[in-house]
């Protein structure tokens, strides 16, 4: 029986976990949740999965379930302290981290120092803080697994594969609701129109960064930490079925890819079941139904965040850390309808074209950088729009 | 420094391996080397690549090379006992096994017996005796890796998966010259045009396989004993690109795919290098370029012979080698004009309903097969044709 502890309970891949637990309650036990805002939901998963260690956002909400739970022998704490808490409990096997953004970052890198399996799913963690978190990975004995179909699929691919022997990486985007769209357009377009994602149900940060591609961006940074690659080893290639979600080419020539439908149990249940698979009761892909599978190059004209992407791949460091912070205030003020849907990518690339870059080696040194990239971020949102 | 012999060193396989091992000549020698019919290339080989054993087919063949090679301290065989001799050689680690058609599985069935590595390029040896090559293998520790592209690309998916978590494998087909003509023009078509291959350049009796899609039913006999899969978990599809080889279906929904230009040193060097992989030179596949993939259910009225393929597969036994041998005569029939295209499956399909399914446990109990089989399939075309 492997005991897992769920950090961002009640978000998409919260949910989509307990689902799959739910189904192999003789293989996983939860043992710990730490909750995101909605209290409704985790007050019910307490009750249905009956962990041993609750994390609450506030210190009323954790009063308030803890008299909910009358005699239950549940500890319940709150705040990040609490997140962290429950990330370290001594009883797991397997920490998912999944609670998004920045807030992630100081839990998942509790887990890690644990040394047990942490199934990943928060992009920022490896985004802001990769050359951390692998060393504390290296130190710790953790394995990291990737729940991001994307990374799923490398890893997948990778599986009995050398260093040495990888040529490429390519990771796949949909191409988002804009992908066909005429260039001079998709300046005017709305919040309800950018949130139409056309194969992915996510949250809206996320589908906001699909339809501008920085979803991508930030996983091509993500994927050269995960795998030890070269940024001139990642690639992306716009593939508008979301059927392959990412390829591995071989030095050999041969290239490797996994593919399934757009469900993003395969990929959390592979994190947990790791090495071994099992049955999912998810349908076939029926690839003579999709009957065609199409691959185009990026534009960088339509998604102009790819290159700001790119740079911060490249230059590491700070960078990075300042172009995910400059992008969450920007498609924040975009879903608050501030600005428009090019402005995103304007006030990220002004963003980072002020910054100076520095080391960003500890995470205290990320928070800063975080922090003073979101207020640079909001004064220039004052300023100009 | 690994010593390689070759088992049909002048065809296609046998040539391009020897172009790799002489791109590779710090990795690889050719010890052994059993020629084809092309004695002048033999001969070539021979000087070329210093082996210490070489066989061909006739003691007057044999006879020549011994004088040609003045004192050389070469051991020069010949005939099915040389081949075998060059198959048992003490020094081999690898044997390529390509010589084509029955005349290859004493050869390959020999190798098998001395505990090597088995790059395993001749179809036919799985698809008439897969039962007696596992068995062998399994008291040897000899290791089979296939050579043939689909099978290569399955052998790779499946590298560090476990049996009992493969839903399925599924080859693909390029569907051949006729897989957009009229059902019924298909019969009358010429032998020209049924060796116009689309994509693959390669022997003449392969590319009319690959024109009634009977290659790719041999390939399910075959992955049916190289992977320990159920005839229930084969198939097949129509992919007119070809860049896709194969496809692995995990039961957890997930499903692994191996592609590359159409090139079969890939699937060679992979086989000799493995598990680890070099660099081949071979360009980037393209996938941007190649812009779609595509792939279709197989028709079973255009291609019949996979129904009866397909029997054989569920059946075992005597019937794949049935299949198998009536295909030979019929396709060497129909390269001589004796017969048109459609009666290659109506005559397999007639002698497969009159064979009298028997066990086959035996090489011996094959050999008398095949030849029974052939001599009934002479005498079907003798009276009908």
């Amino acid at each position: 029986m492997k005991k897992i502890a769920i950090l961002g309970s009640t978000g998409s891949i919260g949910t989509n976990t307990l689902e799959i637990v739910g189904r192999m309650a003789d293989e996983f036990a939860v043992v710990g949740l730490a909750a995101g805002s909605n209290i409704s939901l985790l007050h019910e998963q307490v009750r249905k999965f009956s962990p041993k260690i609750v994390s609450l956002r506030t210190q009323a909400e954790a009063a308030r379930l803890r008299a909910d739970l009358g005699r239950l022998p549940i500890r319940v704490v709150h705040g990040p302290e609490g997140a962290e808490e429950v990330a370290r409990f001594e009883e797991n096997d397997i920490v998912v981290a999944a609670i998004t953004g920045i807030e992630g970052l100081r839990p998942t890198v509790a887990a890690v120092e644990t040394g047990v399996r942490v199934a990943l799913a928060n992009k920022e963690t490896m985004v802001v803080a990769g050359a951390i978190l692998k060393s504390r990975a290296a130190s710790s004995g953790a394995e990291i697994i990737p729940v991001d179909s994307e990374h799923s699929g490398i890893f997948q691919c990778l599986a009995k594969e050398r260093q040495e022997d990888v040529r490429k990486a390519i990771l796949t985007a949909s191409g988002g609701p804009f992908f066909r769209t005429p260039l001079a357009e998709i300046k005017d377009k709305t919040v309800e129109e950018a949130l139409a994602h056309p194969r992915w149900k996510m949250g809206r940060k996320v589908t906001i960064d699909s339809a501008t591609l920085m979803n991508k961006g930030l996983e091509l940074i993500e994927a050269r930490w995960l795998f030890g690659l070269k940024p001139s080893q990642l690639d992306i290639l716009i593939h508008p079925q979301s059927i392959v979600h990412s390829l591995v080419e071989m030095r050999d020539g041969s290239t490797l890819a996994q593919l399934s439908v757009t469900d993003m149990r395969i990929p959390i249940q592979y994190a947990l079941t790791y090495p071994e698979r099992r049955n999912s009761g998810l349908s076939s892909l029926e690839l003579s139904r999709v009957r065609s599978l199409e691959f185009f190059e990026v534009e960088e004209e339509r998604y102009p965040l790819i290159a700001f992407a790119r740079r911060a791949l490249e230059t590491g460091k700070s960078l990075p850390v300042t172009l995910n912070a400059a992008n969450e205030v920007a498609v924040e003020a975009f879903l608050r309808r501030r600005i428009g849907f090019a402005d995103i990518s304007a006030v990220v690339g002004e963003v980072m074209e002020r910054h100076r870059v520095s080391e960003a080696g500890t995470l205290e040194a990320v928070f800063v950088i975080d922090r003073e990239t979101r207020a640079q971020t909001d004064n220039l949102l004052k300023q100009r729009y």
